[in-house]
């Protein structure tokens, strides 16, 4: 259970009901996903996180499925159950089918594990890109 | 400094070596990675490893560059400052530039702190992956 | 549910029912919360943690509040529920508004982000505490 | 070394220079830290990564000190080298003396090590913050 | 719930019901665990999982059950609810009886405290192994 | 650098100067490991790790060389470099030999990335010890 209220969409008003109604419209979804109700209690927050996320994951140089994947690979590895049932079903909608799926998974493991290698033997950088 | 000695590939026989020419032969470059010469105190581990790795990154349905935003996205969640070198040194190689470089690290960073924000407010998941 | 049995106060004799005092009355509250009925399996480990929490919780230099805050900051980079649950509701008792606790929230929150910004392009320490 | 290159501050024009003077302005220092010379490489993260900072640190409900001791306590529990000797340097020069640091350290210790003990027995939440 | 299907046995095929056959075999339970039917949905990412966890806890120089609490540790580590319900079954299986398990526990916890410690003060290492 | 001063031997007195000789006689080494000399600017923080860390790996259950293999699995998993250098540098005076370093690796690996499967795929536990 969340440890704040979960601001209702009816008691949205000013700014909340305009960050809301923007979430909506920018994700064509009809519900305000539960992590925006939450942060609704903290107005500056809201907005905050919402103009950050609306121009980060808008149009870019990279695609929005790609964006998705980073998201949850990011989430994935922190172990936060929210972002992974959020951002897997946003990959899910933006197309990606099952085998891709188990491929995608396949990279997030794999480097969790090297990671743990490198750190466990202590090995230091031997490529580093070119800095001028 | 490593916890290990870096195998160096004139001492690397039998399978340590055949390894060492297959990352080489795989990877297009002339000097095997110093994770590769830590890993190889383990000639299992060395093999097992970069079998693994050699499949999972190889040819399949996601594009190698996606495939190694996705490292270094697991990287730097886990702040392992090797793997962050190497994946860095890959997704550049294979011709991410500054900008989109720049758009990919935003999305790295925001994701860490809606992380935070979802499990500091303990949001329980509102979208569920339909699944059978 | 938990791993190990959580011993109601009821059964506890000896050191633990010692401990299961003491808490309740430090806190003052007229229940022992799980994570010590889980650690009363452990007599030993009951004991050092309780009297170790009681120590750094006491009075010092810190005010108790702003040692919440440390602990619930803690507990949410950790994304450790129980944690979360305990201290925000430790937090709140000590007097934290909601508004307060919105800007507390951002703090983490936008930290958890630059971390892993500095983390992600590599930025060595540029300004170093003064050490003699 | 950083895995992009440190924007000097005389090569810095437009947006850059106008958020490389305010941060020297407001933190009142005469050099711009590493991290916002490695973020310049892509304006648009510098920008909003300022803006929220100066944001979020600004006058508020909670003390400067206050927010920097959270800043520390996430930065230490993700082992953020970078951020760790930042925000240490930020805790010093807001007067946290020897022994208050000591006192600090100690309850992001002894969180760090409850954490593990609410996770390692799987304890669930036993106490639960009012939510309407 | 998880955010696949997990593949009942009776629905296995080919490799993925060889697998099944062999985890039950190998582990001697009469039902595949929870995560091997997630992992179904990708064969490949089943198949070298499998055939790595049974390499690796086979026999070899380390006893099953210091295998097992390696994997608790780390799994404890990282909070992964899981993981650590699974592996504090196999403990439990292999005789890890109460008092050791507490012991166990303890030892966890100090050193989760302690690189909390080591990382916020940032002490470099005094000791390096012997390295060729 | 760290980011306390580290107090040589030579300056201790009292409390810390006790801790510092106890320290050398238990471990039997003839210098006080920086992470201790840190500590000391806390003489109540020093005091109180030694005496937790002393009671929690001297005599008991476990073996002391297992007790130090899951102090570096969850070093490793932490990523504390400080902490990485130390318990590898115990391992191996404890008489953990090359291949079985190895072996134990491979384990560590293995379980960050089943743990990141598991948490990716959202798995709920199937298998609950038994508890009263």
């Amino acid at each position: 259970m969340a440890t704040v209220r979960l601001i209702p969409e009816e008691e949205a008003g000013g700014r909340v009901r305009a960050v809301y109604e923007d979430i909506k419209r920018t994700k064509q979804i009809d519900r305000v996903p539960d992590l925006w109700r939450a942060l609704a209690n903290s107005p500056d927050l809201l907005e905050q996180t919402w103009t950050e996320l609306k121009g980060v994951m808008g149009p870019g140089r990279l695609d929005p499925l790609v964006k998705e994947m980073v998201a949850l690979a990011v989430s994935v590895t922190n172990g936060c159950a929210y972002c992974i049932n959020s951002h897997t079903a946003a990959v899910r909608r933006l197309g990606l089918d099952d085998e891709t799926f188990g491929e995608f998974m396949a990279v997030v493991a794999l480097f969790n594990k090297t990671n743990s290698l490198a750190d466990g033997f202590q090995v230091e950088p031997d490529v580093r890109p070119p800095v001028e």
